[in-house]
């Protein structure tokens, strides 16, 4: 293990999540909250202390940067991005306990959005910023960001291969480019123009300007804080209606977007993820929209069909922004939305889930099962867009639905330690390891996690956190061969 | 495929069938109930012409006997068996609906004990031996049954292991000797025992005859199936205890008994699938009982001692009877019985589920991932019981565990359709597809599934099957290739 290199990297990542306080550190002097500016900037001064006395100890580069490195190291940086990310909410007494504030950061940064606080609205305006933010940096990663900018050393490709695989979503991380450093620009560029536009949309529907930066970052990293109680119920129609395009746009693959701007529109038109990603929201909107109106539930056809569509958006790309209590609404519809809070975005964007991508590939798998048992002497390939798919990616996407079914199951059985409904316990940890937010009936979308206990709150931080990071970056820090020197 | 072969075994199936319904009718007979009686005469009349006329149908014999017929014939086998089975409730009107017949019947066969009868008691003594017959017959497989008594013209041992392949419960079917035939004598001669000793301890109890066969042979193929409207809650704490001890005893893998009878206690004792099963059981058993406890459910410690390990070996061998209404248990006991449906009985045993067995490798293989995503030079092997476990297996597993997620996501999303809670439809589905019987909320075990629409009860009865059968040989049935001439 490269503890020598991992440890400089974290120092570097520390820096970064400190100067991404800063805004919110100016928007609590302006508007006069000085606890809350004082806040951030005893935690700015932890952070780089921490950050200088790492970089001292970690002076002399080790050679080798292997792929376990890679996954260690990830591992680390997001735990410890959230330890010191909860410090302000805690110093400022804005949320008092440092689990709820550790629960609410690792929330942002997994882009979960799954939140611990009753009022909303009483947190300073600087503090739902940072809140924001964490799911802008955790949307596209803030390895790769810190590696789309800074030039660490003059390091190989392979070690920022390691560190982007780590990091990045889905079964199989193309480069865009030859290089990856690239690569990184490009997915940093793109989430940039998106936000960008997703935020001139929102303030062209005269949503104020603070509410409308905050929702274009919490949409652009599929997050889900808000600003307001009520999300996005009290916003008008048409911002209802910008979040719902937002949040499918960043929930699409963002290396279509790429293929887009080089002009091969075909390519992006064959794309079987991204026909499975539309299929499924036009299903699961028509089914939900129809069982709606059969039981008369909103006055128009108009309505039915934006709270649906706006709900299918918000939790097919893990997003968990609500414009209405679906919890109270009929089975049916509440079943589609629980299999999407499964089936998640798609690979490659900024939303969690179990990703489209592999859910193609794991029925792709399943056909070819059925075939191997009928013909066991064919060989039998999976192919996805036309092209073979290597036995080794359709092993790891295997191995990761395993691991996925025994942490929900683990999970679920101590997070029922607290007595809350099975349907609670259940839609919490797929909610919160599929980084969604909200859940149904104890965690419906008008309630939220400040019942659980402290065991249930680390359990579903270690769920968040493993969910974004795709589970073996955090699983393997549990390994004892991880830590061996060699 | 060999259309003509799997038409003879089917007709010999239908025979099985029909002999297994005499002492039903008998027993209506003398007990006056002559509806009935003539019920099952009528069927068995039905079953004799459909019979020989298959068989005249396929007296030329083909060549050639693969491992896709010995699947397609299997769970074509089940089908006919339940949509014949069915036939003595509807005629004689005890269970009017010919699909809830269909669904009851499918549920003895496939050991389920999910029943849609609001009043158990109301049926015929005949009926409800019947019913419980049909636990008998599924648990250890009717094909089992014919292949170990019936020579059917002197087929090759291939023949044979393609049938009890696709028929037995576990990731990898072991001959206990050198030949198939062999095998299966074994198998139901250690069956035939465990079920007098069953019926003689419950006799010595002072069970009702009548009740202790019913239950007896419902215990051993782990259905669930009762004859009174309370399950087992009336019956004294001996008999209770008599019961849990059984269950228990049917989910151990069938040739640990095997090599007990030849001296081979050493290996039983290292066998890593049977820690596992003994540790769950004691593990689960505690941790309710100290939850009960806590609550003060009941007033001493022996009954909720008791209550505990009836509904944990109830439950874990995927039996389904109930001595008490677990739905108003503690969340943490209720969650803990919702995973043990999830996990199930040993393989090579009768009980259903994931089986224990399956979760052991899936354990391993998580943990070799790991190993291998930390070491991606090292060449890692899964060992159970000290030996490599092949490759082939492993792929087979994790086949499993992907159709395994799917059927259950597609099935509670159709079965939502009828609007109950979401916990009601998570655990009909999770129950009828891993054969236990009750679930929590609106089928929990003081209810049943008579509530379910036509389409659902269609569904719960394929996931009643497919899960008997391991998947395959229902989902086979589905596949255009299967039914190909070549």
């Amino acid at each position: 293990m490269n503890f020598r290199m991992i440890g400089r990297i974290i120092s570097f990542i520390l820096i970064v999540e400190a100067i991404f306080m800063l805004p919110g550190m100016v928007l609590c002097a302006v508007g006069g909250q000085m606890q809350s500016a004082l806040a951030f900037l005893i935690t700015i001064g932890i952070i780089f202390a921490t950050s200088s006395a790492l970089w001292l100890l970690c002076r002399k580069a080790q050679k080798g940067f292997y792929s376990r490195d890679g996954l260690v190291c990830v591992g680390l940086c997001w735990i410890i991005m959230s330890l010191f990310g909860a410090l302000p909410f805690t110093i400022s007494h804005e949320i008092p306990r440092y689990i709820d504030a550790v629960f609410e950061i690792a929330s942002g940064f997994s882009t979960t959005g799954a939140s611990i606080l009753n009022d909303v609205e009483a947190l300073s305006k600087g503090m739902l910023l940072w809140r924001s933010t964490s799911h802008w940096l955790g949307g596209m990663g803030v390895l790769v960001f810190l590696l789309a900018l800074v030039p660490i050393s003059g390091r190989s490709d392979g070690f920022t291969m390691h560190l982007l695989r780590a990091e990045s979503p889905g079964p199989d991380v193309g480069k865009l480019v030859p290089r990856m450093k690239q690569t990184a620009i490009i997915l940093y560029g793109l989430y940039i123009l998106l936000t960008v536009l997703d935020f001139i949309f929102l303030v062209i529907g005269k949503m104020p300007v603070f509410d409308a930066v905050c929702i274009a970052i919490g949409t652009a990293g599929t997050g889900g804080f808000g600003v307001l109680n009520t999300s996005i119920a009290s916003y008008s129609p048409y911002i209802q209606t910008v979040c719902t395009v937002f949040m499918l746009l960043f929930g699409v693959n963002f290396s279509c977007y790429y293929l887009l701007l080089c002009g091969k529109i075909k390519n992006v038109l064959k794309d079987e993820e991204l026909h499975w990603y539309l299929g499924i929201a036009v299903f699961a909107i028509a089914v939900i929209t129809l069982s709606l109106s059969l039981k008369h539930f909103y006055p128009t056809f108009g309505e039915t069909l934006r709270h649906s569509a706006f709900q299918v958006g918000s939790l097919l790309s893990s997003t968990g922004f609500a414009t209405t209590d679906f919890d109270l609404w009929p089975a049916i519809a509440k079943a589609i939305l629980f299999s999407l809070m499964f089936i998640g975005a798609s690979a490659g964007s900024t939303g969690g889930g179990f990703k489209i991508g592999r859910m193609l590939l794991v029925l792709k798998m399943m056909r070819r099962n059925v075939r191997q048992v009928l013909y066991p002497q064919k060989i039998q390939v999976v192919r996805v867009n036309g092209r073979v798919v290597d036995e080794a990616v359709l092993r790891n996407t295997n191995a990761y639905l395993c691991t996925y079914v025994m942490i929900i199951l683990v999970s679920f059985l101590i997070v029922s330690i607290d007595g809350f409904s099975t349907t609670t316990n259940i839609t919490a940890v797929v909610s919160c390891f599929n980084n969604m937010g909200p859940g149904l009936e104890g965690i419906g979308p008008s309630l939220n996690y400040s019942g659980y206990g402290t065991i249930s709150k680390i359990v579903l931080i270690f769920d968040m956190l493993a969910g974004r990071l795709e589970i073996f970056p955090i699983l393997v820090l549990f390994s004892r061969s991880a830590w061996k020197r060699r």
